[in-house]
């Protein structure tokens, strides 16, 4: 098991489009987790979710979270991120941000629906600032 | 996008050798995530950990988990478990279930090398009782 160099872990997260988890806590005290997809802005993460999800209640209410890129396959790796959610209802940046993330997962010709799609008021875009990253390599070999 | 089945449920967690990621709660109220391999002892999920990593750290004072598995191709999806954790120290059970746990994903010829690895004082066995299952299949078609 090795440390991932800063350019691998990029790499990482955005060459192939790998779905992240998305830990959260819940008003209770209980964990959450949640699959979503992602793109990169920088070194920030972002994703968009409904306003009703668990995932929203928990943002707002605390903006602490931490996201797991894994690779499931040997000799396997993953990326650890914690950091800080900001919540935005912009509608042109949601538009915006949601067709690159379907992009990514769903390829290019469905971007613009998608975009279409989930920049509607309702949904809302996180921006996750990463704050402390851990991220291994070659676990099992 | 669809719930589903409970036998495709356990088709999903077990025919392929899926990593699956375990959200806990740290002493300051922090969501923690990470990567681990499991294996299944009926409807439990059972895994392994040192005892002195973070999951351990917050599964003693807190048993409340939050796990998903999920496929990362399209049309994707996703098993969510939530559950109470209980700890065992017991080096039989812990030689016995690194070796079925690193035979899933590493194969049967490394099982037994793992097992004999894995079952040490310090190891900790980690079983999760379900409490609730949220399973999608088919969320982007």
């Amino acid at each position: 098991m090795r440390a991932m160099r800063s350019d691998e872990i990029r790499e990482f997260l955005l060459a192939r489009p790998r779905t992240a988890t998305l830990a959260t806590v819940r008003a209770d005290g209980r964990p959450h987790a949640a699959p979503i997809w992602f793109a990169m802005d920088g070194d920030a993460l972002i994703f968009t979710t409904w306003h009703t999800t668990v995932k929203a209640a928990n943002l707002r209410r605390d903006p602490r979270v931490c996201l797991v890129v894994d690779d499931e396959a040997p000799p396997f790796a993953y990326v650890q991120i914690e950091g800080m959610a900001s919540l935005s209802e912009d509608l042109g940046e949601l538009r915006r941000w949601a067709a690159v993330i379907a992009g990514r997962y769903m390829g290019p010709e469905q971007a613009e629906a998608y975009g279409v799609r989930n920049g509607v008021p309702g949904e809302i875009l996180v921006r996750v600032t990463p704050m402390r990253i851990v991220a291994q390599a070659e676990i099992a070999v």
